[in-house]
């Protein structure tokens, strides 16, 4: 639904298909209400042969277990693809049959070979690899935020490894829309909890792409449920390998987001929050540094549906077919 | 759960017995977590004899369609029944059928036979049935909103048949524990909207309640889901039979609730709202009259798990045992 | 702020000056900041002179009280002025000395002055008037829904006098953005309550431009508040003047707002909610029809910001510029 | 408010006196609406001497740099003082003028004369010290949560100095009553964002208190504010000083809280949660630990309102007078 609406102003794409299962057959606008009278087409069934006829593209949004075979599928049949799902983000066989394998496992060669074909698409730090990419796994939600804000450090060499702990909070958007007791209204609304603590599946991909760049260990990752629809808030405490000031701290990350329009490094002393990238591809930043304990604490905002799914996955699109990069992305926040 | 809360309290009370379907076996904390450590038997599976041998009365909590016939084999081994579901509240047996028959409909025999013998159980209309009811059919949520603010003017003869207008807002405890897409955060949060609109099982009951005091007719009640866990507040129109002024009304409403120590009629300018009841078996109300369109409109709040489930049962207990009618009942608004 | 929003992606319109009170000097990405790094301009201080060099049109945002005279001076600058303020809404003068004169009055005379000259923006209903309009006193919000859901019906002849009720409820930025002990959180979140019960500067409004289109009378307006962010519902219902079914009624319905295309008609048993107009400039509408009562229940749902605020202003200046009428508002809701 | 709510049941305390500034002289219905009709005595104006005449204990609930003069006048009349507020928390001179005496700063000599002679009043750590204490300073909100998570491994010499993160968040009633922007329901809703970093007056507090039980060194604390009403979540990280089995901590947290009625280690991944505590003065615990990194995190839960300020006053009350510990304190949680 969130790509729908990213979609519906660009200028340079034409939705040409939009493929469901339990609601093929359907009009859009009475499968999701809110576009009655805007989207007027009907839902196909999905069907990879037509895809392959209608679309140079595929951004697929399926549940975990679902899009490796059908990803595979498409690129054989000559279509790029856009995975906004789970499993194709982990390196290690090991880990995608520990999270994502369980209900349609690929075998360990298949696996692989998707893997070494495909770009992990955090679109700042794989703008190169984009424009030629035809199999591209967007990160999660939580590990888009991490690794933005993360990444400067681990570049500049300034982390000491066993020493990142992240606290993140998000929307319950990021829970799906299946109706569960832990999705119900009255268990979210008034509360806010930790949730699968040591047991989620964007820890291992924080891991592993944060060693892609730097020696940086295993970390310490809480996730914890808000009472709230979307964004994420991740707290992340860095002990660093050697004294570093607040000043060249912030050079540092204005030199690694110069380029970057979506990353916004905020003025001292002013904090991210939810409100201010809700609806949008914004990732805000900031920090602060404690000289004493050795320590910075970075913060990092995003929609977990913007920049966290929908947002990044039109901004890889961009990227893959050369237009601007912040090409129908340029909602204001409603705050 | 909120029975329990309730009676956790009560000085005259003991909680003998918990029974329950899928969660029979596990401590009630288990089931309960917010009672960890606090209520440590075990909930037992619904066991009719074991009940008769345990305790001098039940509360029943069931789903609708369930509880008619379990009460019914409670009142045959001694025991008093306090039915809090649905099965029976209406008189007639086609509305019965339609609202709630569907699953486990009694004969029409045994329907009027339960019917004859119950005690429709709103607490300050009912005080003298009660002290010697074997049955008692607590009202819907939103009915016992309703006719306590409008049964004095029924009572008064002030109403217009068919001049009753209601507008009802609820919060999302209303709706049931099971997880459904109306109840996913998602879908209620910074949301507002009508439902079940003209197919509330609540309009009969309403209807059936205002006819035994007075010549009401047909009344449109229009129900609205909000962002919010519990409390009901009602917006009720009336057309007037004859003019009557603010202080008359005030002074109707003064009388009719005298001895009610749950019910309270707010000064004039203060208007009812779900925070300042919630959580407790309290009642608010507040009016006003339009002397040019002979028009009232009342308000009226109550928490929809207190007066208007747990606490009004509570409530019929002690009247039913010759209890003070507000022991265990004392709770102030958790504002 | 809002309609910055709307503005920023407008093909035909350039934002030269954005003026306030206390916030001028600042950036604008400092005084919101959630535009920081997207609007980079300052806030300057409000210079009518400066104004009537930069602008064509200049769209007003001002407190109650203030507007009136800006707008005048404007006028008489040459600019052509779109009030989203309240001063200018009501005919009578009386009524403006009540609730919109108290700080700033203006004559008699020339505040008949004014009246005379303006347009009341009411888009759907004045698309010929805005053509040439110099002067736009946009609806409230509530009249804005009341209005697009009653008139139809209102110009068909069907209303009785008397007998409209509206039970209005809104969002909390309806409330105005300064910190008041009622627009705290913890006095808005999980309460509902009335407010401003026989006292909203919006019924005098309601009734005077319903006037304009037949015999209607007093209404009855009660206005609550909701723990959400935006939108308003509204819950109309309304006395007929004859029997009218159901088809008849949506049929009237499609002929009056067949070229409007902000105002979806929603299918049968689907009501208006806040989250589906949310962000936007849409206006959802239902109903129902009890025959043997002979009355009419209307829904009607908007974004108090959007349609009842920035999106109308943007939607008229369209109107009064002859672009699309739709031109820049093409928001998809984001649910 | 909440102290009103928790001796309303209390049954060995008499209220005999409530006084306040700006809203004496109302009755205690009108100032707290949902006390209407419960409460009605009036709100006296603060008189010490009539204090001293009507009470043997005061519970001060004043503003930061109004409670120390209070409580030191209220002793010299003979009155036990418990105080709900800040001032005489922090030990150390300076740090109670930095957060505390901007603006009715003690000379540092009576300061430290009050604090000689005050009790910490952290309940379950100062049973004996109350006993007897004829001045108690209760401990902040996020302190109690830290503290009661944290006391256990320092007591145990498992800390490692400067090895202490701290991630809280906290409910709006944390921030006051006070309308602000920082309070408005439109900033709070659908939000969340740290706040006040690196200046939080409960850091020295929390600081100066493990220090007492161990050397623990700085400590990294950030909190953010909850779109909730009530309630402290803390997610700590802890440096242990040697390997400790999850087991083994366990038994620790069990031996530590075994005779503590409201502290509840909650079974293996049963994590804290705001609304298992919400209403009542219980603190939820509960831990992982990370082997490889030599790492504890601990989860604490409590009602900021409950055992963060009104339940803690009561339950040092109780232990102040001998009274049991829970006396008047067992509420359930109304989840």
């Amino acid at each position: 639904m969130e790509v729908l609406r990213y979609l519906y102003h660009h200028p340079h794409v034409t939705v040409n298909y939009v493929g469901a299962g339990t609601s093929a057959g359907q009009p859009i606008g009475s499968a999701l209400p809110a576009f009655f009278g805007i989207y007027s087409e009907d839902i196909e069934p999905i069907d990879l042969q037509r895809i392959a006829e209608k679309a140079d593209v595929a951004i697929l949004c399926l549940p975990s277990g679902k899009s490796a075979a059908v990803a595979q599928a498409l690129l054989q049949l000559g279509v790029r693809v856009i995975d906004v799902g789970g499993d194709l983000r982990l390196g290690a066989y090991d880990a995608y049959l520990h999270y994502y394998g369980k209900e349609a496992p690929l075998t360990q060669e298949a696996y692989e070979a998707l893997i070494g074909a495909r770009t992990f698409g955090l679109s700042e730090y794989a703008k190169e690899a984009l424009r030629t990419a035809e199999l591209v796994a967007d990160p999660g939600c939580y590990p888009t935020a991490a690794l933005l804000a993360l990444l400067p450090l681990v570049e500049a060499g300034l982390v000491q490894p066993g020493g990142v702990i992240i606290d993140a909070a998000s929307g319950v958007t990021g829970s799906g829309a299946k109706p569960t007791p832990a999705t119900h209204y009255v268990t979210v609304d008034e509360n806010y909890a930790p949730y699968k603590v040591g047991q989620h599946q964007h820890q291992p991909e924080i891991e592993e792409q944060l060693q892609r760049y730097g020696d940086v260990g295993k970390v310490t990752f809480v996730t914890h449920l808000l009472p709230a629809q979307r964004g994420i808030l991740e707290t992340i405490h860095v002990a660093l390998r050697m004294p570093v000031s607040a000043r060249e701290l912030r050079s540092l990350y204005d030199r690694a987001y110069a380029d970057a329009p979506f990353v916004r490094l905020l003025p001292e002393d002013v904090w991210p929050n939810l409100r201010a990238v809700a609806g949008t591809n914004l990732c805000d930043l900031n920090f602060t540094v404690d000289a004493q304990l050795q320590r910075a604490t970075l913060f990092v905002s995003i929609d977990n549906l913007g920049k966290g799914a929908a947002g990044q996955a039109v901004q890889n699109l961009n990227l893959m077919y050369g237009f601007d990069e912040a090409c129908g992305l340029t909602f204001l926040p409603s705050v």
